[in-house]
Protein backbone atom coordinates (compact mmCIF):
# COMPACT_ATOMS: atom_id res chain seq x y z
CA UNK A 1 0.00 0.00 0.00
CA UNK A 2 2.79 2.37 0.53
CA UNK A 3 5.53 3.68 -1.68
CA UNK A 4 8.50 3.66 0.93
CA UNK A 5 8.77 2.71 4.31
CA UNK A 6 10.15 4.69 7.03
CA UNK A 7 9.81 5.74 10.27
CA UNK A 8 5.91 7.09 10.19
CA UNK A 9 7.10 9.26 13.56
CA UNK A 10 9.68 10.78 11.52
CA UNK A 11 7.93 11.65 8.60
CA UNK A 12 4.79 13.08 10.67
CA UNK A 13 7.39 15.57 12.38
CA UNK A 14 8.70 16.32 8.79
CA UNK A 15 5.23 17.36 7.74
CA UNK A 16 4.27 19.19 10.77
CA UNK A 17 7.81 21.08 10.54
CA UNK A 18 7.32 21.98 7.37
CA UNK A 19 3.64 23.18 7.35
CA UNK A 20 4.55 25.08 10.54
CA UNK A 21 7.49 26.90 8.17
CA UNK A 22 4.75 27.62 5.87
CA UNK A 23 3.05 29.12 8.39
CA UNK A 24 5.86 31.26 9.83
CA UNK A 25 6.95 32.41 6.58
CA UNK A 26 3.66 33.47 5.77
CA UNK A 27 2.92 35.66 8.38
CA UNK A 28 6.71 36.44 8.34
CA UNK A 29 6.28 38.12 4.97
CA UNK A 30 2.80 39.68 5.59
CA UNK A 31 4.15 41.32 8.79
CA UNK A 32 7.11 42.42 6.43
CA UNK A 33 5.20 44.06 4.37
CA UNK A 34 3.48 46.42 7.02
CA UNK A 35 6.97 47.10 8.74
CA UNK A 36 8.32 50.75 8.78
CA UNK A 37 11.49 49.86 7.79
CA UNK A 38 10.58 47.72 4.91
CA UNK A 39 12.93 48.68 2.88
CA UNK A 40 15.18 46.63 5.35
CA UNK A 41 12.88 43.44 5.13
CA UNK A 42 13.18 42.90 1.00
CA UNK A 43 15.36 40.01 1.38
CA UNK A 44 13.29 38.73 4.02
CA UNK A 45 10.37 38.88 2.01
CA UNK A 46 11.71 37.07 -1.31
CA UNK A 47 12.57 34.17 0.99
CA UNK A 48 9.82 33.55 2.97
CA UNK A 49 7.38 33.84 -0.26
CA UNK A 50 10.29 31.29 -2.29
CA UNK A 51 10.25 28.81 0.43
CA UNK A 52 7.17 29.01 1.41
CA UNK A 53 5.92 27.08 -1.25
CA UNK A 54 9.21 25.11 -1.25
CA UNK A 55 8.14 23.61 2.36
CA UNK A 56 4.34 23.40 1.19
CA UNK A 57 5.24 21.17 -1.89
CA UNK A 58 7.88 19.38 0.34
CA UNK A 59 4.84 18.53 2.94
CA UNK A 60 2.36 17.41 0.26
CA UNK A 61 4.60 15.31 -1.55
CA UNK A 62 5.72 13.44 2.20
CA UNK A 63 1.75 13.60 3.25
CA UNK A 64 1.37 10.82 -0.16
CA UNK A 65 4.67 9.00 0.11
CA UNK A 66 5.88 10.48 -2.97
CA UNK A 67 9.04 8.33 -4.54
CA UNK A 68 10.70 12.13 -4.89
CA UNK A 69 10.08 12.97 -0.58
CA UNK A 70 14.08 12.79 -0.56
CA UNK A 71 15.43 14.63 -3.16
CA UNK A 72 12.19 17.39 -2.47
CA UNK A 73 13.53 17.47 1.86
CA UNK A 74 17.00 18.44 0.39
CA UNK A 75 15.88 21.44 -1.37
CA UNK A 76 13.77 22.27 1.48
CA UNK A 77 16.80 21.72 3.59
CA UNK A 78 18.83 23.88 1.51
CA UNK A 79 15.80 26.77 0.97
CA UNK A 80 15.35 26.75 5.63
CA UNK A 81 18.91 27.09 6.07
CA UNK A 82 19.09 29.89 3.70
CA UNK A 83 15.89 32.04 4.64
CA UNK A 84 16.94 31.22 8.42
CA UNK A 85 19.87 32.83 7.89
CA UNK A 86 18.21 35.92 6.63
CA UNK A 87 15.41 36.19 8.76
CA UNK A 88 17.45 35.43 11.93
CA UNK A 89 19.68 38.90 11.17
CA UNK A 90 16.43 40.51 12.15
CA UNK A 91 15.37 41.34 15.42
CA UNK A 92 11.39 41.41 15.17
CA UNK A 93 9.20 38.96 16.37
CA UNK A 94 7.92 37.51 13.27
CA UNK A 95 11.49 37.30 11.71
CA UNK A 96 12.92 35.43 14.93
CA UNK A 97 10.14 33.07 14.84
CA UNK A 98 10.16 32.57 11.46
CA UNK A 99 13.48 31.47 11.46
CA UNK A 100 13.17 29.24 14.83
CA UNK A 101 10.86 27.42 12.27
CA UNK A 102 12.91 27.08 9.84
CA UNK A 103 15.49 25.78 11.40
CA UNK A 104 13.33 23.08 12.83
CA UNK A 105 12.18 22.40 9.07
CA UNK A 106 15.87 22.44 8.13
CA UNK A 107 16.66 19.36 10.63
CA UNK A 108 13.87 17.13 10.09
CA UNK A 109 14.05 17.49 6.12
CA UNK A 110 17.99 16.67 6.57
CA UNK A 111 16.64 13.51 8.53
CA UNK A 112 14.40 12.25 5.60
CA UNK A 113 17.14 13.52 3.07
CA UNK A 114 19.46 11.30 4.55
CA UNK B 1 -0.76 45.68 10.38
CA UNK B 2 -3.56 43.25 9.95
CA UNK B 3 -5.55 44.15 6.41
CA UNK B 4 -8.46 42.59 7.85
CA UNK B 5 -9.67 41.84 11.64
CA UNK B 6 -11.42 38.44 13.11
CA UNK B 7 -11.30 36.64 15.46
CA UNK B 8 -7.94 34.62 15.86
CA UNK B 9 -8.51 31.49 17.07
CA UNK B 10 -11.91 31.51 14.26
CA UNK B 11 -8.92 31.98 11.88
CA UNK B 12 -6.29 29.62 13.32
CA UNK B 13 -8.87 26.77 13.43
CA UNK B 14 -9.71 27.69 10.08
CA UNK B 15 -6.73 27.09 9.25
CA UNK B 16 -6.15 24.04 10.89
CA UNK B 17 -9.11 22.41 10.04
CA UNK B 18 -7.82 23.19 5.92
CA UNK B 19 -4.81 21.58 6.98
CA UNK B 20 -5.68 18.56 8.53
CA UNK B 21 -8.13 18.33 5.15
CA UNK B 22 -5.30 18.36 2.77
CA UNK B 23 -3.99 15.58 4.90
CA UNK B 24 -6.78 13.40 4.96
CA UNK B 25 -7.19 13.97 1.03
CA UNK B 26 -3.79 13.27 0.43
CA UNK B 27 -4.11 10.28 2.01
CA UNK B 28 -6.86 9.14 0.61
CA UNK B 29 -6.35 9.82 -2.89
CA UNK B 30 -2.85 7.81 -2.33
CA UNK B 31 -4.33 4.77 -0.26
CA UNK B 32 -7.13 4.99 -3.38
CA UNK B 33 -4.95 4.41 -5.99
CA UNK B 34 -3.62 1.23 -4.05
CA UNK B 35 -6.93 -0.10 -3.64
CA UNK B 36 -7.72 -3.73 -5.79
CA UNK B 37 -11.10 -2.10 -6.77
CA UNK B 38 -9.91 1.09 -7.93
CA UNK B 39 -12.62 1.26 -10.26
CA UNK B 40 -14.76 1.96 -8.14
CA UNK B 41 -12.31 4.93 -6.11
CA UNK B 42 -12.47 7.44 -9.36
CA UNK B 43 -14.90 9.92 -8.11
CA UNK B 44 -13.30 9.73 -5.00
CA UNK B 45 -9.60 10.31 -6.07
CA UNK B 46 -10.87 13.04 -8.80
CA UNK B 47 -12.00 14.93 -5.68
CA UNK B 48 -9.41 14.22 -3.51
CA UNK B 49 -7.33 15.34 -5.78
CA UNK B 50 -9.03 19.06 -6.52
CA UNK B 51 -9.85 19.68 -3.16
CA UNK B 52 -6.60 19.05 -1.42
CA UNK B 53 -5.06 21.81 -3.86
CA UNK B 54 -8.64 24.15 -2.94
CA UNK B 55 -7.83 23.78 1.11
CA UNK B 56 -3.97 24.25 0.62
CA UNK B 57 -4.68 27.62 -0.93
CA UNK B 58 -7.36 28.72 1.26
CA UNK B 59 -4.89 28.03 4.55
CA UNK B 60 -2.45 29.79 2.26
CA UNK B 61 -4.91 32.63 2.19
CA UNK B 62 -5.66 32.60 5.64
CA UNK B 63 -1.82 32.56 6.64
CA UNK B 64 -1.58 35.55 5.17
CA UNK B 65 -4.86 37.74 5.83
CA UNK B 66 -5.53 37.40 1.97
CA UNK B 67 -8.37 40.34 1.51
CA UNK B 68 -9.83 37.56 -0.68
CA UNK B 69 -10.15 35.14 2.34
CA UNK B 70 -13.75 35.43 2.77
CA UNK B 71 -14.60 33.91 -1.14
CA UNK B 72 -12.03 31.44 -0.94
CA UNK B 73 -13.49 30.18 2.35
CA UNK B 74 -16.70 29.79 0.31
CA UNK B 75 -14.74 28.07 -2.29
CA UNK B 76 -13.51 25.38 -0.23
CA UNK B 77 -16.60 24.68 2.05
CA UNK B 78 -17.91 24.07 -1.47
CA UNK B 79 -15.49 21.47 -2.60
CA UNK B 80 -15.06 19.91 0.80
CA UNK B 81 -19.29 19.21 1.10
CA UNK B 82 -18.59 17.83 -2.47
CA UNK B 83 -15.95 16.02 -1.41
CA UNK B 84 -17.28 14.23 2.03
CA UNK B 85 -20.25 13.40 0.05
CA UNK B 86 -18.50 10.91 -2.42
CA UNK B 87 -15.64 9.75 0.72
CA UNK B 88 -18.64 8.81 2.78
CA UNK B 89 -20.06 6.58 0.71
CA UNK B 90 -16.96 4.41 0.72
CA UNK B 91 -16.09 1.74 4.01
CA UNK B 92 -12.89 2.37 3.37
CA UNK B 93 -11.04 3.92 6.83
CA UNK B 94 -9.20 6.50 4.80
CA UNK B 95 -12.18 7.15 3.12
CA UNK B 96 -14.30 7.86 6.33
CA UNK B 97 -11.61 9.82 7.45
CA UNK B 98 -11.29 11.69 4.75
CA UNK B 99 -15.34 12.79 5.27
CA UNK B 100 -14.72 13.51 8.60
CA UNK B 101 -12.02 15.91 7.98
CA UNK B 102 -13.73 17.31 4.86
CA UNK B 103 -16.95 18.23 6.98
CA UNK B 104 -15.03 19.98 10.26
CA UNK B 105 -13.43 22.14 6.76
CA UNK B 106 -16.54 22.72 5.61
CA UNK B 107 -18.02 24.00 8.90
CA UNK B 108 -14.67 26.10 9.82
CA UNK B 109 -14.82 27.50 5.87
CA UNK B 110 -18.77 28.73 6.09
CA UNK B 111 -18.00 30.41 9.51
CA UNK B 112 -15.69 32.47 7.85
CA UNK B 113 -17.01 32.83 4.15
CA UNK B 114 -19.96 34.08 6.46
CA UNK C 1 -14.76 11.52 -20.38
CA UNK C 2 -15.04 14.58 -19.16
CA UNK C 3 -16.95 16.13 -16.24
CA UNK C 4 -18.07 19.49 -17.89
CA UNK C 5 -19.00 20.39 -21.36
CA UNK C 6 -17.92 23.32 -22.53
CA UNK C 7 -16.44 25.14 -25.68
CA UNK C 8 -12.57 23.87 -25.32
CA UNK C 9 -10.98 27.04 -26.56
CA UNK C 10 -12.76 29.27 -24.02
CA UNK C 11 -11.39 26.92 -21.66
CA UNK C 12 -7.80 27.53 -23.46
CA UNK C 13 -7.71 31.00 -23.58
CA UNK C 14 -8.64 30.77 -19.82
CA UNK C 15 -5.86 28.81 -18.96
CA UNK C 16 -3.84 30.80 -20.90
CA UNK C 17 -4.97 33.99 -19.44
CA UNK C 18 -4.36 32.52 -16.00
CA UNK C 19 -0.60 31.12 -16.28
CA UNK C 20 -0.02 34.47 -18.15
CA UNK C 21 -1.42 36.64 -15.32
CA UNK C 22 0.63 33.75 -13.05
CA UNK C 23 3.82 35.48 -14.60
CA UNK C 24 3.07 38.91 -14.64
CA UNK C 25 2.08 38.79 -10.90
CA UNK C 26 5.70 37.10 -9.82
CA UNK C 27 7.35 39.60 -12.27
CA UNK C 28 5.92 42.54 -10.39
CA UNK C 29 6.25 41.22 -6.92
CA UNK C 30 9.83 40.28 -7.75
CA UNK C 31 10.80 43.53 -9.58
CA UNK C 32 8.57 45.85 -7.11
CA UNK C 33 10.68 44.17 -4.50
CA UNK C 34 13.72 45.77 -6.03
CA UNK C 35 12.14 49.34 -6.39
CA UNK C 36 13.81 52.30 -4.16
CA UNK C 37 10.42 53.33 -3.81
CA UNK C 38 9.44 49.78 -2.30
CA UNK C 39 7.58 51.63 0.17
CA UNK C 40 4.80 52.50 -2.31
CA UNK C 41 4.43 49.07 -3.41
CA UNK C 42 3.14 47.28 -0.29
CA UNK C 43 -0.23 46.95 -1.50
CA UNK C 44 1.39 45.82 -5.18
CA UNK C 45 3.19 42.59 -3.22
CA UNK C 46 0.55 41.54 -1.16
CA UNK C 47 -1.83 41.52 -4.08
CA UNK C 48 0.93 39.90 -6.53
CA UNK C 49 1.68 37.30 -3.88
CA UNK C 50 -2.17 36.23 -3.58
CA UNK C 51 -3.35 36.28 -6.73
CA UNK C 52 -0.49 34.33 -8.61
CA UNK C 53 -1.67 31.66 -6.28
CA UNK C 54 -5.61 31.78 -7.36
CA UNK C 55 -4.70 32.11 -10.98
CA UNK C 56 -2.05 28.96 -10.66
CA UNK C 57 -4.80 27.07 -9.02
CA UNK C 58 -8.01 28.22 -11.42
CA UNK C 59 -5.39 27.10 -14.03
CA UNK C 60 -4.89 23.84 -12.45
CA UNK C 61 -8.56 23.17 -11.89
CA UNK C 62 -9.37 24.18 -15.69
CA UNK C 63 -6.60 21.39 -17.04
CA UNK C 64 -8.56 18.76 -14.65
CA UNK C 65 -12.19 19.57 -16.05
CA UNK C 66 -12.54 20.10 -11.91
CA UNK C 67 -16.28 19.99 -11.26
CA UNK C 68 -15.34 23.05 -9.16
CA UNK C 69 -14.13 24.85 -11.84
CA UNK C 70 -16.63 27.70 -12.08
CA UNK C 71 -16.52 29.05 -8.84
CA UNK C 72 -12.42 29.07 -8.60
CA UNK C 73 -13.19 31.53 -12.15
CA UNK C 74 -15.40 33.75 -10.00
CA UNK C 75 -12.93 33.98 -7.30
CA UNK C 76 -10.06 34.46 -10.11
CA UNK C 77 -11.81 37.31 -11.68
CA UNK C 78 -12.40 39.09 -8.20
CA UNK C 79 -8.76 38.76 -7.45
CA UNK C 80 -7.72 40.07 -10.84
CA UNK C 81 -9.75 42.83 -10.60
CA UNK C 82 -9.18 43.86 -7.34
CA UNK C 83 -5.23 43.31 -8.91
CA UNK C 84 -5.38 45.16 -11.69
CA UNK C 85 -6.86 48.10 -9.89
CA UNK C 86 -4.20 48.45 -7.71
CA UNK C 87 -0.90 47.94 -10.14
CA UNK C 88 -3.15 50.19 -13.17
CA UNK C 89 -2.01 52.89 -10.00
CA UNK C 90 1.68 52.87 -10.65
CA UNK C 91 3.62 53.89 -13.64
CA UNK C 92 6.21 50.98 -13.38
CA UNK C 93 6.33 48.97 -16.58
CA UNK C 94 6.14 46.01 -14.46
CA UNK C 95 2.95 46.93 -12.83
CA UNK C 96 0.98 48.08 -15.98
CA UNK C 97 1.78 44.82 -18.04
CA UNK C 98 0.43 42.86 -14.60
CA UNK C 99 -2.59 45.33 -14.65
CA UNK C 100 -3.34 44.51 -18.34
CA UNK C 101 -2.52 40.79 -17.73
CA UNK C 102 -5.09 40.77 -14.70
CA UNK C 103 -7.45 42.75 -16.82
CA UNK C 104 -7.32 39.66 -19.46
CA UNK C 105 -7.65 37.39 -17.21
CA UNK C 106 -10.79 38.49 -15.14
CA UNK C 107 -12.81 39.20 -18.37
CA UNK C 108 -11.66 34.82 -19.27
CA UNK C 109 -12.66 33.89 -16.12
CA UNK C 110 -15.88 35.51 -16.24
CA UNK C 111 -16.72 34.02 -19.24
CA UNK C 112 -16.20 30.78 -17.96
CA UNK C 113 -18.16 31.65 -14.34
CA UNK C 114 -20.99 32.64 -16.48
CA UNK D 1 16.65 44.59 -10.15
CA UNK D 2 17.65 40.41 -10.82
CA UNK D 3 19.07 38.07 -8.37
CA UNK D 4 20.74 36.25 -10.68
CA UNK D 5 21.89 36.27 -14.52
CA UNK D 6 21.41 33.65 -17.11
CA UNK D 7 20.79 33.94 -20.64
CA UNK D 8 16.73 35.21 -20.92
CA UNK D 9 16.00 32.98 -23.41
CA UNK D 10 16.89 30.19 -21.82
CA UNK D 11 15.11 30.48 -18.82
CA UNK D 12 11.68 31.40 -20.61
CA UNK D 13 12.13 28.39 -22.48
CA UNK D 14 12.33 26.41 -19.19
CA UNK D 15 9.54 28.31 -18.03
CA UNK D 16 7.45 27.34 -20.86
CA UNK D 17 8.54 24.01 -20.92
CA UNK D 18 7.19 23.32 -16.99
CA UNK D 19 4.60 25.15 -17.65
CA UNK D 20 3.73 22.67 -20.83
CA UNK D 21 4.74 20.03 -18.20
CA UNK D 22 1.78 20.53 -16.12
CA UNK D 23 -0.68 20.91 -18.27
CA UNK D 24 0.30 17.43 -20.08
CA UNK D 25 0.11 15.66 -16.41
CA UNK D 26 -3.15 17.13 -15.36
CA UNK D 27 -4.59 16.14 -18.76
CA UNK D 28 -2.84 12.58 -18.61
CA UNK D 29 -4.17 12.05 -14.77
CA UNK D 30 -7.58 13.23 -15.58
CA UNK D 31 -7.67 11.00 -18.57
CA UNK D 32 -6.50 7.76 -17.03
CA UNK D 33 -8.76 7.95 -14.19
CA UNK D 34 -11.55 7.89 -16.66
CA UNK D 35 -9.33 4.71 -19.01
CA UNK D 36 -11.31 1.45 -18.81
CA UNK D 37 -7.86 -0.27 -17.44
CA UNK D 38 -7.56 2.09 -14.66
CA UNK D 39 -5.93 -1.00 -12.98
CA UNK D 40 -2.68 -0.65 -14.98
CA UNK D 41 -2.68 3.29 -15.09
CA UNK D 42 -2.25 3.74 -11.38
CA UNK D 43 1.78 4.64 -11.37
CA UNK D 44 0.82 7.24 -14.46
CA UNK D 45 -1.84 8.68 -11.70
CA UNK D 46 0.68 8.94 -9.11
CA UNK D 47 2.89 10.30 -10.76
CA UNK D 48 1.48 12.46 -12.90
CA UNK D 49 -0.04 13.92 -9.60
CA UNK D 50 3.36 14.47 -7.74
CA UNK D 51 5.26 15.91 -11.01
CA UNK D 52 2.50 18.15 -12.14
CA UNK D 53 3.08 20.19 -8.80
CA UNK D 54 6.88 19.82 -9.10
CA UNK D 55 7.14 21.60 -12.55
CA UNK D 56 4.29 24.33 -11.19
CA UNK D 57 6.68 25.28 -8.08
CA UNK D 58 9.90 25.22 -10.58
CA UNK D 59 7.88 27.22 -13.13
CA UNK D 60 6.82 29.89 -10.21
CA UNK D 61 10.69 30.30 -8.80
CA UNK D 62 12.04 30.55 -12.59
CA UNK D 63 9.82 33.26 -13.19
CA UNK D 64 10.58 34.92 -9.39
CA UNK D 65 14.18 34.50 -10.17
CA UNK D 66 14.60 32.78 -6.97
CA UNK D 67 18.06 31.65 -5.12
CA UNK D 68 16.83 28.37 -5.36
CA UNK D 69 16.28 27.77 -8.81
CA UNK D 70 18.85 25.48 -9.78
CA UNK D 71 18.60 23.02 -7.59
CA UNK D 72 14.33 23.13 -7.82
CA UNK D 73 15.00 22.27 -11.48
CA UNK D 74 17.35 19.66 -10.68
CA UNK D 75 14.45 18.04 -8.54
CA UNK D 76 12.14 18.65 -11.83
CA UNK D 77 14.09 17.15 -13.97
CA UNK D 78 14.67 14.14 -12.07
CA UNK D 79 11.03 13.81 -11.59
CA UNK D 80 10.30 14.33 -15.59
CA UNK D 81 12.33 11.55 -16.08
CA UNK D 82 10.61 9.35 -13.71
CA UNK D 83 7.16 10.27 -15.04
CA UNK D 84 8.22 9.86 -19.07
CA UNK D 85 9.53 6.22 -18.16
CA UNK D 86 6.66 5.59 -16.82
CA UNK D 87 3.74 7.49 -19.32
CA UNK D 88 6.12 6.37 -22.15
CA UNK D 89 5.05 2.31 -21.54
CA UNK D 90 1.50 3.02 -22.09
CA UNK D 91 -0.05 3.60 -25.60
CA UNK D 92 -2.85 6.05 -24.81
CA UNK D 93 -2.49 9.42 -26.87
CA UNK D 94 -2.30 11.16 -23.48
CA UNK D 95 0.38 9.20 -21.74
CA UNK D 96 2.56 9.78 -24.97
CA UNK D 97 1.86 13.26 -25.42
CA UNK D 98 2.84 13.75 -21.32
CA UNK D 99 5.97 11.22 -21.44
CA UNK D 100 6.72 13.85 -24.83
CA UNK D 101 6.18 17.19 -22.46
CA UNK D 102 8.36 14.88 -19.58
CA UNK D 103 11.26 14.46 -21.70
CA UNK D 104 11.47 18.29 -23.17
CA UNK D 105 11.06 19.28 -19.71
CA UNK D 106 13.71 17.45 -18.35
CA UNK D 107 16.08 18.25 -21.00
CA UNK D 108 15.10 21.98 -20.20
CA UNK D 109 15.35 21.81 -16.52
CA UNK D 110 19.06 20.17 -17.18
CA UNK D 111 20.74 23.07 -18.78
CA UNK D 112 19.10 25.61 -15.88
CA UNK D 113 20.74 23.13 -13.18
CA UNK D 114 24.06 22.95 -14.10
Amino acid sequence: MKRWSMDKQLIQECIDACLACVAACEACATACLSEPDIDMMRGCIRLDRDYADVCALTARLLMRGSAVHARACALCAEACAACAAECGQHSHEHCQRCAEACRRCEEACRKMAA
